[in-house]
């Protein structure tokens, strides 16, 4: 389906996001032929660069972060020349005259503004474009995260944003939902008769979703410690990954039937007391340690670090979902820096068998495993149990792979370029609505409450490692463990 | 486990199944280090062939048989010098004297009677072999196809061979139930939580079990004729494999817990009516065509064919399971040579899903399908439907593959190696019992009577194809299609 034409005005159109995800994006789709010739991009910043010296920019920051397959001059050139700079203070409404000037009338023309900002300027950018006339009711708006630090800066951001914008236009993005193997695990579930009667209590032991890496908190600091793995990572991208993966089949994969059944399951979170908290979460913070063979300093360490600092880097929760379906199996989701591996993936496991037919007991079996790998590289694969061949009757686990790129021989799209598209075209299953957005910070709220109340420090973890030995300790409570630690080396 | 010592005595030894098969199964245990070296092959027949002259016949029918990876000559000289040749007249006792000299009587020592011969011979053979005190309560008997050529002929030869050996020491041998895939299926099954609570009527639609042979009837007319598709591959081959496929969890995989749970599915199979029969079997017979490109003759012209031959060189049948698990699922066995592809398969089909919850309609969704191939290569294949990359959400049905060679890196052990070694070592799980062959005679019964009273005679089909269109109209009246009907080119 063709695009039809826009204005794309993307706040913080210099910042690192935007140098590193956005234009990239965008630039893949120009040269893919998506984005109508007519199409505008409006970067706007506070530096006062001109169009010829921020081209200098998007050569300097942008342009390293292109695939080198889809990297083009000639038409890495024509889609820079097709961008424009604007310069104007995003609080101060009267500074906004060029982009009044450059943004055009036409009536059904799809408009764009994609803030790329901190939260904190949310308020004044959809006011200001209020006053200006520029929020029309063919405008949209997308809003990055961090949306809120709890649930009433949450609400609060909510509440501005909405009198500015109504809900169908607001695109809330979180961009793994944009990854290939989310969208695939839609697919799995409801495209297929074999997985949705095992989707269930009866035969899942227990759910895993992990987001590893092994980077450290870089130049962020400033930010981070604000944040914490808990704000950054798990109120968020940890969430919506368990909704996808426990909701029940949606009416269809429109927008608010896909919203509605993500929101139930935020709402069937079994809530934390202060009780369960101190058995169900595990906080650390990484030290000095090795990562691929390089030593790195400890958070603590870490340049324009508070030496004292009780941010969490790395955090574990152990979530149970009270429904029919789910009652009784643990959700684990974890995530955190400078780990021993870069990956994120959920890992559906199934019980074991409930009997061993064969002279092997039951304990050799390896259970049934559904890994849905959304990185490094997007994929699945499902483990079982096969004869080994030749004589007897002995089996071995084997692993079935479906390598998406492989199969289908298709470029992926990155979920920045799948993201932009939807928003362009105006699809809102992929994005967060407002009470979602809430019942996630709801839930989130009590561990954050419990952590400043009991001024709980972090557990130091090496850097390097899977994270603190209660994360393990955690898993191991319910006589489970986390994949990789049954993983053969 | 090694083997304990053993003489084997395979009469018919220098026939036909004997040079293709048993002989190079033997050599490549030999060469793999399987065989006790004091282990004893003797070879008999009616030819007075010397051990010398037997080499020879060895070396030219026998040698072309073994893959190039497992010969060697040295081992192939060392095998062939070690086995033995008795020319003898197997109906006459008197004759049996060389062997008599030749076996060893050590009381612990495994003795197996291989009978590759016609079951005319079976009851004089196990009778002389009683006779001269051969058959001793370590020794086995293995009872190759055809196993009589109707309820009657099966129990005569049941109670001839029942009054030499007991049913422990009697191996009826299918080599179909030696292949790899199939003892995969058992695994699969049994050893993997995944597929159990879906292996019944609520989750699947259909399941299609087919032979199919490009060659014809070739140089076996004199036997053929007596035979049909029917006796020579349905009544043990195909019903063997639905056994497999159909047969509630045994409670081990010892020889009659498997057997006993096989037996009840042949016990379940709905008995067929005249009515029922003129529905639901189909019977031809192939005409000239071409196979692989080149022209084939009529079976009726082949060499030493009456031109006038009903016998059906094709079958198709629609079985019914009456069980609370397969109640209504129809269950599609056929066979025929000259086909238009050499393959052996099971294809489980998984229902349609209930609902799509996406913009395709269900119709474009291909159901799952599970293909257990059996031939020519030994592979297990799951159909899925997943996303295709990038944009939108568009779902295409994949492949994933299961290769066993490839996984596991094992040589693989043809099916007559795997079931030889089973006979040794006194594992009965993998043969049938006198009951279960008697009840696949009982179910067949009707249709070979039917087809006698009626003066049936088979439908033609071209050479090279899927057999007659009134097989596609079996399966179409339930709605469905035969695999390689809905197989995209």
């Amino acid at each position: 389906m063709a695009l039809s034409d826009f204005d794309l005005v993307l706040f913080g159109g210099g910042g690192d996001l935007s140098m590193r995800k956005l234009i990239p994006a965008l630039y893949a789709r120009h040269r893919a032929g998506d984005l109508p010739p007519s199409a505008q991009i409006v970067c706007v910043g506070r530096h006062p660069w001109s169009d010829a010296e921020f081209v200098e920019e998007l050569n300097r920051n942008a342009k390293p972060n292109i695939g080198e397959k889809v990297f083009q001059q000639e038409a890495w050139n024509a889609f820079c020349a097709s961008v424009r700079y604007v310069s104007l203070d995003a609080t101060n409404a009267d500074s906004y005259d060029p982009l009044v000037d450059l943004l055009r009338n036409d009536a059904g023309l799809t408009r764009v503004f994609y803030l790329a900002v901190s939260p904190t300027l949310f308020a004044s950018i959809c006011h200001n474009l209020h006053r200006r006339g520029l929020a029309t009711e063919h405008s949209r708006v997308v809003l990055e995260k961090p949306l809120g630090r709890d649930l009433a800066s949450a609400k609060q951001i909510n509440k501005e944003v909405s009198q500015v914008f109504k809900e169908s236009q607001i695109f809330r993005i979180d961009h793994y939902l944009g990854k290939e193997a989310v969208q695939n695990l839609l697919a799995l579930r409801f495209g297929n008769v074999l997985f949705e009667p095992l989707w269930r209590r009866e035969w899942i032991s227990d759910v895993q979703i992990t987001i590893a890496e092994e980077l450290g908190v870089g130049n962020r600091m400033g930010y981070y410690e604000t944040s914490g793995a808990l704000r950054d990572m798990l109120q968020n991208h940890l969430l919506q990954l368990l909704c996808i993966t426990a909701m029940e089949p949606p009416l269809s994969v429109g927008a608010d039937a896909v919203r509605d059944e993500k929101l139930k399951v935020l709402h069937s979170l079994k809530p934390f007391t202060p009780t369960t908290l101190s058995r169900n979460v595990v906080r650390g913070q990484y030290r000095a340690g090795h990562v691929e063979g390089k030593p790195v300093p400890a958070y603590r360490q870490e340049k324009g670090a508070d030496p004292d600092s009780n941010t969490e880097t790395f955090v574990a929760v152990r979530a149970e979902i009270d429904t029919w379906r789910w009652a009784g199996v643990p959700f684990y989701l974890r995530t955190g820096k400078r780990m021993a591996d870069q990956l994120a993936e959920i890992v559906v496991r199934f019980k074991p068998i409930p009997h061993s037919i064969f002279a092997q007991s039951t304990n050799s079996f390896v259970p049934n495993c559904l890994v849905i790998r959304l990185q490094p590289d997007d994929g699945l694969q499902l483990n079982l149990m096969a004869k080994t061949p030749g004589d007897g009757m002995r089996l071995k686990p084997v692993e079935l792979e479906l390598d998406f790129a492989e199969t289908f021989k298709t470029p992926r799209m990155d979920a920045y370029e799948r993201l932009l598209l939807d928003v362009l075209r105006g699809h809102l299953t992929l994005f967060m609505r407002a009470d979602e957005l809430e019942a996630a910070w709801e839930w989130v709220e009590p561990i954050l409450r419990y952590w400043e109340q009991e001024g709980n420090e972090p557990i130091p973890y090496t850097s390097g490692s899977w994270g603190p030995a209660a994360a393990s300790a955690l898993i191991g409570r319910d006589g489970l463990q986390w994949r990789e630690e049954v993983l053969p080396e």
